[in-house]
């Protein structure tokens, strides 16, 4: 007899940095958690830790009636779960998948599932390896709101922030890919704004309390800027587009006279010199959103 | 006679939405405060509140012991500064240019002043206009810091943190623009994810909280990232740069698939891509820094 209800167990597939960090998390919860990996050695320290270390997937599968899968992409899950043994496997049970991916292919997932007896939900991790298992992670899901109320137990086992989005299958991949957007594109401007301090000499400790000044102003800004951008308003005030592409300006040729490929910020300005040019110079920066999703 | 010392005035060159925003918080601080702006009509408001609208930019300069200007670029700057009259009153007296423009501008400025008998500083302001006069208020300067310490008590009247960053004249603007090129990539970022958002029927308002939340992880991120980018350490664990030019991609793919304008993440994963073919796959995105900045 088992002091195990099926609340208490998981699955884990795949067991990359991220896959690890969410089978270590169920595991200090005490959840029994079961792990397979497709390369096998992964899950090693996680065994020593005390996860099941299954030998296939199928037999992952089978000894949870939830299932999270966190691999690369949904080339890499397709790959795993579609097999026949696989497929078979889930029939009954619960399979969330937090891979990231574009909202087309957790659709196609969806209807996979739902046309092999497989209960589905979408979802997205919004926070870095480290944050897991810590009140700073962010989980995003979409799909039916039933099957992640009954969940959410084993769910929350992950500790941070667990939103459900709503039925549309599509919506956690469509904010994580949104997000994702805004993540890469600041981070690439963070390493790119090093590249050209260090040119002029300084280095990059010099900068990062600036930077991280420069860090705190944005959450503020995206709120305001949500709100004006909703409105359709473009407030220009304080910062008109004229005036910033002025700047960005700066930026490319200050990165160009170090030979230092200024393709981010030509990106950046070409859009804001589109939108002056189509009358709104006056504008705020926000306006590029706008002009960006013209039709 | 007068109660005002020298210390107590000050005059504003450019009244954009910066310059009054500065001439404002030295009136609220109780200056003596004299203001001219290439067009005249932008001064109204600030002699409503006391300031002295001076009829040329000779006369201003000559009302006070420390003039600021603020405008769009030195192009701006010089073709105020750099006519005869001007220069003449400037001569034995303090300038401080808070214009933003790229290092090589502050260099030929104060040589210019240097010939002509100018006491210089440069500087750069790193927030919004709506900070000015309040605790959030940034700015930076660079050039000799007795001239620095001297002015301290009327720059203070503005309010916020006020930085000498050393004697070298183009250090502010190096800074300013290595920060302003990590600023307008985040921006231009934002406003990409709400066009993308957008396209997938997720208003601005409803992604607002989770990008604040993406917001809030940057500051620590960039803290630690710098650290790796001067000791020459590019740790990928967690998060290397092979799984991260994977979820670039779909960024640039569900962009594309709306109709969206892809460049600025194209931009980045070109980067990320170069760095990979390397020989950088297993490093994190700090690598990129490394790459943009190689001779």
């Amino acid at each position: 007899m088992s002091d195990h209800t099926p609340q208490s167990a998981v699955t884990v597939l795949g067991l990359g940095p991220m896959g690890r960090a969410l089978a270590g998390a169920f595991l200090d919860a005490g959840l029994r958690t079961t792990v397979w990996n497709r390369t096998p050695g992964k899950g090693r320290e996680l065994a020593e830790r005390g996860a099941v270390v299954a030998v296939s997937a199928e037999e992952a599968v089978a000894a949870s009636e939830l299932t999270v899968i966190c691999v690369v992409n949904y080339d890499a899950s397709d790959a795993i779960l579609r097999r026949e043994e696989v497929t078979a496997a889930l029939k009954g049970r619960t399979l969330v998948n937090l891979s990231a991916d574009i909202p087309d292919r957790s659709r196609s997932t969806a209807d996979w599932a739902s046309g092999h007896g497989i209960r589905y939900l979408d979802g997205a991790i919004m926070t870095p390896t480290t944050t897991i298992g810590t009140p700073a992670s962010v989980f995003l899901y979409s799909g039916p709101a039933g099957l992640h109320q009954e969940h959410r137990p084993v769910l929350d086992a992950l500790n941070g922030t667990h939103t459900h989005l709503g039925e549309d299958i599509g919506r956690a991949a469509a904010y994580d890919i949104a997000l994702l957007d805004l993540f890469w594109t600041a981070m690439a401007g963070f390493t790119h704004a090093l590249a050209l301090a260090r040119a002029e000499g300084i280095s990059a400790r010099e900068l990062a309390p600036f930077a991280q000044g420069i860090g705190a102003i944005l959450p503020p800004l995206f709120e305001q800027s949500a709100g004006e951008v909703d409105n359709g308003s473009y407030s220009g005030e304080g910062n008109p587009l004229t005036s910033a592409v002025s700047t960005m300006a700066h930026v490319v040729h200050a990165s160009e006279a170090h030979g230092i490929d200024a393709s981010l910020m030509r990106a950046a300005e070409s859009t804001a010199r589109r939108a002056i040019g189509l009358g709104h110079g006056d504008d705020g920066l926000t306006r590029m959103a706008e002009v960006l999703g013209r039709r």
